[in-house]
């Protein structure tokens, strides 16, 4: 997408067309330079971020993280404006995910000086690395991530079916912990207890809440133990469809001789006919 | 089964046709907006069982939220009546899986008049958006749902050994366990060192009960790798089916001989009879 | 292998052949009987043992519990020397390991005389219930516990090093997480390190022991990280020999008329030439 | 590497190539005996380091296991001096995974006279093991080894792009919780958060940190479900990536025409020169 609108630059005037090269390129000397400083500077900005919130460094260094904050704020909101008008289409930029995410990465500076603790929200830069797949050619990578959405694509009618059965069995099982164990126990409510029913069935298990009654105990073992069972249907589900997604990969040549599929990307004949592949 | 009794409504008077066609049908206005009305309805009466049983709720909204429960009670009564005047074999409406449910979505709250706590049971409310499937045409959801069913029919009998397996691993090393840790560690019976072996070989680990000599954290080390190895075992299982039951629907070939269909791709005759394929 | 003996038993005197057949056989009524009563027996002095070691239960009906373990212990004995004296080759028997597990059935009552607790072993005896899949002719469940064992046979070399993987993961880890958290922060030794970092690796984890320290967490992260990557491995292991072994199961006919294989069970007619298969 | 090396001996003197011979072969018997006695060497030095760091041994036994412990490093720091003197390119040697390895198991006795505490990387030498493979001939266990990695090699693109998007996830809901239940709830930090999230996102759940507010609850059950959901896939891709390289090694057949191997069972054909398969 930023691709089309680098390329897209013939009603710009001059200026608004170097500034385009430079920020949304990736093809000339400055624009590689540009994009390996912005990585560098949101990877800077983000540490900042967390540092900020440890007290034991904001008593020491609270002063200099603050302007480091401020200064990558502003840079990030020259850049965004620099961004809105050196493209065709402004609105159109704004409103794809790379803007919004552009956005989003500078508001809670701003937000912060009326809403305390705001600033944490700045962590959503770290999305805007996903241009580094851009820019340092990782085509490569890319591929590899669509192959992953195809087959989450494919699984997706699967997931939510599962998910329904999910949440249903979590239900259940935490009203009946909460009859069986109740208040004096932890499972304070049955919402409380469908946390501990969520907590169990994903074997996350921390331990704030466990059953104390026999009862109760023998009800958490059939939950752990369909936890066990149902944790095999994703990943079933995920394979299976992985694995079909990586055949039709092969499937897409057809040998001219005999009209077969299946051929691997290396091959060069048809391993069936012997007829030379496209 | 619902469309059966929709269908099958020539030996009704005209109003229980209309009644029928109202509650079971989603093919008319009324239908559909009938089954919206009864989601949302299901929806809000869990919702407010769930909020019910957490406490501070129910110190300030206990009486509101008692009233909506009964309310939505003799709502779903007068509904699960209708149900049953208006269709021909009332006994099989009641015997059949919805109209079981039906009813014990109503019971718990007359229930809870002798006995304090059953309304939690309500929640079982939930199972009855199963009826959503059908009304919103959720005919693919359906189709996706009878694959994780038919790789989960196929493979119940590996699941069961394998299970059989689990159940044995947990009950001699939660034996070994009481003798080698003992009450002075938590390991208070036979059966509570088998609930830790649960929580242990699910990778749950609530940490209520972990072993403390040497010796125990050797046992458990041992269950744990174990553990961690026969997980394996169910997700491979339910993956190799799974992919066996969509690679055997991908062909949807009827055979012009016998009719049969569930040829594979690949396959040029009829594996039944003999005769070509197309 | 039991099979064997039930019918070797031409050197036997009448009344050996006679106790043979309703012990070892499950054709004849009492030797179907014989087999349901033993399996009862089995469970209920498994259900002795685990009640027995419950502080409340003893306390109450410990007398009682007692006169039937040692009930079960005698009848158990005395079916023992019955086998032995009924089969040709008594050593023979007495070295399988149906012989072996029947012996360890009885042996800790008789120790429990000597050793406190030793009657908690007395639970071995669930192993007897395998028995059970030759009686009820359960012989579709061994056929399909042996594609789970041919799957695991084949798989046993890569189970071996990734095994030898994860042990040289969580040594190395554990002894830097000792040094990096020590002794004050609840890793005490490397052994215990060792055991923290397979609790982790697992993804059990209890609790009972966590990193303090930032780096400590640090290094914890990259474990569970580590763990949920490696947890990948065993299940795509099984997967995949578990599809293999499926499929070679399909490969075991081949066609008289063009020679393939991969044909399906219940298939009549190959599927590339239509010629009748056997 | 090693068996090159012992190979290429015949550029050194008489005593050199026979020390050669003892040290990198194990193809005569005084090789086979020092082969065998180092891994009981190495099994046992580390065993004392571990023993070591344990007080309650140490209080008893600290004396003789230092003594041990220096004893092993002495007879490793000879024989890494033999190892370096005995080949022609000691250099070479030196810097192989092997060389580094043997160096790495000797310095940290010799820095623990300064660092205490240092001795515990000593576990290092467990990895020497691995020449155990090559020792005694498990050529089908390195076989084995090279699907594991031939697969992770293939699947490690696909992999990274699964590290970016848990670390993604990870950052952005440990600073939600960090707003959501902040450090009066053990929220310390964003990094302590984001720790949070890595130990539920893996289910390893230690309860160290764990949510107290309502709405912390609810997103904890989502990062929990997600992880559920998320832990598909690596699975997913190794047990898809694993299957295809066990496919390809099924069939061994080399090309009459150019020599390449790697054709699947059912090719008739090579797939890069068209030459016909026998």
């Amino acid at each position: 997408m930023s691709r089309l609108m680098h390329e897209d630059s013939e009603g710009l005037s001059p200026w608004q067309a170097k500034i385009n090269e430079i920020i949304f390129g990736a093809d000339t000397f400055l624009g590689k330079l540009f994009d390996i400083v912005l990585i560098v500077a949101i990877l800077l900005s983000v540490a900042a971020v967390l540092l900020e919130s440890v007290d034991d460094i904001y008593d020491v260094y609270g002063r200099e993280l603050l302007l480091i904050e401020w200064g990558f704020t502003l840079l990030f909101t020259v850049e965004y404006i620099l961004r809105l008008v050196s493209v065709k289409q402004p609105l159109k930029y704004a409103k794809s995910f790379f803007g919004i995410v552009d956005l989003l990465s500078i508001i809670p500076t701003y937000l912060s000086l009326f809403l305390t603790g705001a600033n944490s929200l700045l962590v959503i830069r770290i999305l805007r690395i996903l241009r580094l797949f851009r820019i340092l050619k990782l085509v490569n990578y890319l591929g590899e991530a669509e192959f992953l959405i195809a087959a989450m694509r494919q699984s997706r009618r699967k997931i939510l079916v599962f998910l329904y059965t999910v949440m249903t069995v979590v239900i259940i099982f935490g009203s009946i912990m909460y009859l069986v164990e109740g208040p004096e126990n932890g499972f304070n409510s049955i919402p409380e207890s469908i946390y501990w029913a969520i907590v169990t069935l994903t074997t996350v298990g921390y331990g704030d809440i466990s059953p104390h009654t026999p009862v109760g105990k023998m009800i958490a073992s059939a939950v752990m133990i369909s936890g066990y069972a149902i944790i095999a249907v994703p990943t079933g589900i995920y394979a299976a469809e992985l694995s079909q997604v990586m055949n039709k990969a092969r499937d897409a040549r057809a040998c001219e001789g005999c009209g077969r599929t299946g051929h691997e990307e290396t091959s060069l004949y048809c391993r069936f006919c012997g007829t030379k592949l496209d």
